[in-house]
């Protein structure tokens, strides 16, 4: 006996189809999952682009932010009982190469990413390695749980930048990864400016308690220096992958100053490279998330401070993920748009 | 009755003057030094060739890489004695902006650095604000003194690097301070590579026992990865100051890498800010030394693993100033040039 359940398959062309997909027990080491909510990632925007077809092909299920109960165990899985549940941390690492020898597993040479590399989460039972998979507690709401995977990217930022409280931080594009890493900056006890152009995306900062700056309008550096009594910022994200936004963030930096590379910078910008040895600023790469992240992601969503109600603007069934993905495309009230897979 | 002293003086257009100089008795918290040797740093020469006229006039004594013996000390000075051997720590610093506040003194943003914005070593008795004078062995040999100031540049790089011992070093550029960053990188328990374009520089660095790359005959990061089996430089020290430099930074850096800036880089290059993100690696800017720096690069000048005697290349007399700036220009072998004030 097969049974089927129903999954989103990427064909390209900014297309999807739904179709029903084979469901497979566990195998050994694995997790079934049922799906609660996926949310859209700007990556799975870039796949519907068509700009990553070279690496995901015409027929893949997309989905890295979800939320779930555990279905069914595989072979020697403990730790995890049906029913309960779980989120996901989607990488899957080569456990040989000088990355995870050194430690770093989560930016391994030949990581794999569940939801691009393998199918995803935008289907009913999405099946995984049990060492991706943490427990949440029985009281989240599952649409708030589908944004750990998010917020463990800023508390992984937030972690890197070693912000401490008190500090002055600026966070350079408020789309939901800035948004995020704001509000766990602003946990972790930092005072946040968010600079951003887009005026909802400055409503929604400003409607999270946010002081914001809109960059074009008034001048960015001058308004950080002011309201830092001529210092600077202690810590910056550049979140906006532009060249302005590189301009920025030396632009607002205080001395010693710690930057935090968010944005995916797909040219190679110019950079005000004299600033970092006159002032001696440090940039800091950040990739994804390590376990510890995601614990810390965990809790900041029970604890309610992601304000995850604000954050998440559209829902929509899986039966419409076409028209969640073509909305995300024009919308420009929306922050986070997740889909309600089952 | 007044005492004189000859000193150098920068009169713009690549020309020194020797004239007399009136010696005065060192203020309170002042000490007078009886200069012994001077070398002249890379700074020096841009002021030779007229690139930094507006900040130091036509009639300033140039010199801050010194050695020298207690020559009197003024009221409320203790800590020293006449005859003692000394070398100066150049940095004068505000005490109230917010570098200051926060404990970075080095990099006070009213930062005056004696030698250019006060007049310098250059000249037979320098005066300086005791809190930037360092006690030396007695037994240091004064040539060898006068390359603490540029050691204590190396060791700063090196300790904010954070190397550990065994680590994979890359030094791109391999002019004074970059041997320098060598030699400090190597006594850390680094493995150090050099890479340089000019044949003399590198001829040095294989003398010194690194292993050397000339970047333009061989694959920088191609030999990088094959001696480091595929994993990359953990540090690199960036002090070429130029667009391939930058280029070559990420290019040999491992996953997680600290990359330091210690060039002085006057245009804004194009920086490969995506390897930055996609494996983490990190850029820390490093200007000057703070004192535990100085008191590491006596000790190390002491222990002889500065290789001193191969790193100073040439000695000219005060009274031959104006060919010692001369022939840096044109002499292809130098790398340490010191005066012998007196
Ligand atoms: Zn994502
Ligand atoms: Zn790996
Ligand atoms: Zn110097
Ligand atoms: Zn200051």
């Amino acid at each position: 006996m097969t049974t089927k359940h129903k999954a989103g398959y990427y064909k390209g062309s900014k297309s999807f189809t739904l179709d029903a997909a084979e469901t497979v027990s566990p195998g050994a080491g694995e997790v079934a999952i049922k799906v609660a909510y996926c949310g859209i990632c700007g990556t799975d925007m870039h796949v519907f682009h068509g700009n990553m077809d070279a690496r995901v092909g015409h027929n893949r299920v997309l989905g890295h932010e979800m939320s779930g109960t555990v279905a069914a165990l595989g072979d020697g899985v403990d730790g995890f009982s049906v029913g309960q549940k779980v989120t996901v941390r989607p990488l899957s690492h080569c456990g040989k190469c000088p990355a995870c020898l050194a430690g770093h597993e989560h930016i391994c040479h030949n990581l794999k990413f569940l939801g691009l590399d393998t199918d995803g989460a935008m289907q009913e039972v999405w099946t995984v390695p049990a060492f991706t998979v943490h427990t949440l507690p029985d009281d989240m709401p599952m649409d708030h749980a589908a944004l750990v995977e998010p917020v463990a990217v800023a508390c992984h930022d937030v972690r890197l930048s070693e912000l401490t409280k008190g500090e002055d931080v600026v966070v350079i594009g408020g789309g939901p990864i800035g948004m995020l890493v704001a509000l766990v900056a602003r946990d972790a006890g930092g005072k946040v400016i968010v600079s951003e152009v887009n005026p909802n995306r400055l409503a929604i900062a400003g409607a999270l308690g946010f002081a914001t700056i809109n960059p074009v309008e008034q001048d960015l550096s001058a308004e950080v220096l002011s309201a830092t009594n001529g210092k600077g910022a202690d810590v910056v994200f550049e979140v906006s992958g532009t060249q302005k936004g590189v301009d920025a963030m030396t632009a607002v930096a205080a001395t010693r100053a710690r930057i935090v590379m968010v944005a995916i910078h797909a040219t190679k910008p110019q950079i005000d490279l004299f600033q970092f040895f006159w002032r001696e600023l440090q940039l800091i790469g950040a990739r994804v998330y390590e376990p510890v992240d995601y614990e810390k992601a965990i809790a900041l969503v029970a604890s309610g401070a992601m304000s995850a109600d604000t954050i998440i603007t559209d829902i929509s069934p899986l039966s419409e993920i076409q028209g969640a993905f073509e909305s995300l495309d024009t919308n420009p009230t929306a922050m986070k748009s997740l889909i309600k897979v089952s």
